[in-house]
């Protein structure tokens, strides 16, 4: 359950303050530009302490591929790489080895597992995700490619509200648009594997991550089915496309040619810098005295992880259809 | 790609006018009870025509269980059902062939394989969903034997504003909710296997689908971390809960024991009850005349597809978190 | 677990003596011509009655296709199917409630499950394999339309032993041959998705089937490296084949062009006509007098099985191959 | 394609002459023993050049293990690791980089791919095993620590037929006996998931494996039925048995309790150290000089690969089936 996708998959590893974050990206065609420079940028825009609002937690997260490319070009070959986890202060999180912060995943795993890596939250900290990134900056090279473009853009966070939230030790939610432009027609498998519904599954990964929706949305709960209608229109190079866009470029889980538009929503981050009432193992009434590093709002990091999911889906998709037809 | 869950895996086939729907409920362990009149009134909560505003197909959808269940228990083998087709229009569709519906899968289905049987919408219609209600009712009756409840609600829709629509030959979208209760600790799998992004794929696999929310949802973006803290409490019986569920029952990835709570936005059915300006194969403008059998609004039907969707990811990571611990 | 394949994948249900057999074969590719009546002859090379030393149960299988399938051509959309279990004599296995047939299932799956029908083997009977000779059939003739043709032979049985063997209500065993030819090059993929070894999991798959081999198999154990080496060779067309086929038509998991040559050895049938000791339920001695319809020598009936199974991998295997590649 | 397992899953990489090999074994239970010093031992029985007629490459194979493993306990998460590949003479294989050895992968992978690393194999090289062996060395300690063993042995090496082999450049094939000890009754799933189906995909999935066969295997061509019958019999603790085992400790693909017993056929070493006329990428004939380091016979290096592929599939296993019954 640490692997997703079907034909291009993602299988990843690594605990927050262990030796190291890794992955294996497995099913990428042979013959494929990679511009390590490049990835290793993609990758860095998901650091931490490079906006305001974020951690202070400043490890270089360096990229180091182990296989699967060589001479800068993908053999076809499984792509397994890992990121060291060089900048850890484990002793900021010794007192929270017998308690739950609330809001977090502390709880759940102990009784999932009966034990855990408490240190920086372990296997269920956001830190995972840089393995996701690095996965995903190679998917988007190889959509760019093609002509295919990930863009994610968080909405506006106002400036006033976050700096009186971090005085306060409080955190914000927020949402994150992403556009996918380029999609050729017919990506996406009809029933259970729904463009829109692996989409949902891969953004709904992303720790924080609350809601998901595309096109219109929750806003088509009170809509009528006149007002949402996307026409068909014959275009000047005789290719059939859509006047509006509400259904976000997928119908009947299948891509139609148009935006891909989607919007995923973060709840705030849950920990909070001010003491916080909770329970110990035992359900004795503790108070938590967060010590670690942590972002105020996830939103800015977010970008690259919520581009990442969407690049691996989308060329994940663009393979499996190759299997269609003869 | 027919094909959902991991342990417990649903596998449907047919086509609205072909001669049979049907699904292979694979996984479900031995000793299971299932009662098959039961079975069929689950079944019939999704039937046309019971409802006002919703399409006047009337089939019995009466359900053949042909293989896994034996003197009223499963077998551990996989329970193959079919439901056979019997009331069917097919030549209300010929006009079809030729033209692409708005907002339908028509269009992208095309494109996709190069053939479709446009008859009543082929695979992509709803009809499709008659299997995972089989299916989902058996999982409901298996969830039910451990004391977990599954419960869909369509937010209440106007009844005035609903007969105006249909007056005018329009359509109406809607949310659905659902709340799973009696949910042991610790289901859900850490990263790709989050229970609500296991929940989200399957929801958003549901026809018309445009959107998922757990817990506060798309509320959390405006939302600061302090107001949403489900703080911790240890119970009368020594056992540890929340006292408010602002995270629906889920942290980490992990049910929490709490109430699993989730929102579902369903479009306005595509199919309006007047002309329609369209497209032919080719490109060229056409008119649309519908004359099928549809609904007006989609949510009265789809509440047992959502609660049978809800129990056949709960029960596939029931088992799932079997293998956990030895 | 009923599931075979990765992008075209089979998956069965069905007790020997329930209602039907059948299966759902996912991940056809779109445009496929489907003969009928083609169909069910290779479905009907497998019944039971035609051969001599094969059981007397004469049911006809008529293959139901359910959906689809569409004037003669594949959707691209699951193919459902069954086929009814018209001919069975329950009562036969009546004893068999509470007792243990050596070298059969019976033991194994009570002990696994603590619930099992009896009857006829329940799902362990070789009844079982008549839902992958449909799925086999359809394959078989997409793999005709691309030129690769699939031949499976019996090894010679001996008529005078045979004879012999059925007057002593005894059994025998045997080795079925297959050959895949007309093969492209490059299918089969490296490490755990050798070509081989998914043909050995297939064939292992089937009920008896006790050693499989590919190429010269293992009369390799007593031979040098420098007898079995297969020199390349510039054919007249400029392609590259080799002189010899030791190899068996893979290399390092990746068909080279060469036939695929395979072998599969069948036990003797486990069910004797005459008198066996064996326990029951608690243990106990007791003495079974088998009274259902058996085959002597199960190899006259295992062809169309085996060129299933391997027409089924080599599809399968055809479709992942395209993604290997933009 | 480079993952196998269902519950328990190995996903390797790594090219032979890449930076490192590497893998994840990810659905390990948490709380599982891991004795990091036993498992390097184990890891090392695989090494070259600790036994005559066994290749010179001398590497340590030192384990990292990055994740999963905390305080000597498996902690529930995926145990990724990596093996450096410290001692390549990548120049001896620069001339192959345009030629095909017979009998290895070089022309299908290059045929396959478009594109290969052609040092030492690449991916394709035997050396890919040592992921294996690290993920079995865990699965064998966790197989120990429930009272089941797994045990490798070759068939005996004549000395002096391999001295002879070796002074004439020649290699020699052999068999390897497996046998599995105390493995619970019931593991193993019906149809294809077949306990003995899954064990061969497992072992012929391992480089130059040719064949599989279990209990009696291919000598079950030419007996009867009542001289291989393995009768039932109450033991003395009241449990049922089999006075004889020629079923292999499987019957109707669930484990019996009986030993599991089988035998895999590796074909002689490709790599003869002699002068080789072979082919070029265009086809013209080459004289090829091998000068990398290379087995003579490659079984005693083989018996810590297939024991780790076994115990990896009973491992797997064994967690499925805690899924069959609530």
């Amino acid at each position: 359950m640490n692997t997703m996708g079907k034909i291009l998959t993602l299988t990843t590893f690594g605990e927050s303050h262990g030796l190291a974050m890794g992955g294996v990206l497995d099913g990428m065609p042979a013959g494929v530009n990679v511009d390590i420079d490049k990835l290793q940028c993609f990758v860095d825009r998901r650091r931490a302490g490079l906006v305001a609002g974020t951690s202070a937690r400043h490890e270089r997260d360096r990229v180091e591929l182990l296989s699967g490319i060589w001479q800068g070009k993908t053999l076809g070959t499984p792509i397994g790489f890992i990121i060291r986890n060089a900048n850890v202060h484990s002793d900021d999180y010794d007192e929270l080895a017998q308690c739950f912060r609330p809001n977090h995943a502390d709880f759940t795993w102990q009784a999932k597992y009966g034990i855990r890596d408490h240190r920086g939250g372990g296997r269920a900290s956001a830190r995972e995700t840089v393995a996701r990134v690095v996965a995903g900056g190679i998917a988007v090279q190889a959509l760019n490619g093609m002509g295919i473009t990930v863009e994610a853009k968080a909405s506006p966070v106002d400036e006033a509200l976050l700096q009186q939230a971090m005085a306060q030790g409080d955190t914000l939610g927020g949402v994150v648009e992403c556009v996918v432009r380029g999609v050729p027609l017919g990506l996406g498998e009809p029933v259970f594997g729904k463009l829109h519904a692996q989409l949902a599954a891969a953004m709904m990964s992303i720790p924080s991550v609350h809601g998901f929706e595309y096109g219109d949305g929750f806003q088509l709960a009170s809509r009528r089915g006149s007002e949402v209608m996307d026409l068909f229109v014959r275009r000047d190079d005789g290719s059939i496309g859509t006047v509006t866009n509400h259904s976000g470029g997928i119908q009947g889980g299948i891509s139609n040619g148009e935006d891909i538009t989607m919007r995923i929503v973060f709840k705030p981050v849950p920990t909070l810098m001010r003491d916080m009432p909770s329970v110990d193992i035992d359900g004795n009434p503790v108070t938590i005295k967060p010590r670690g590093r942590h972002d105020a709002c996830v939103l800015p990091r977010a970008l690259p992880i919520v581009e990442s999911m969407a690049a691996l889906v989308i060329l994940d998709n663009y393979l499996i259809h190759k299997t269609n037809v003869f």
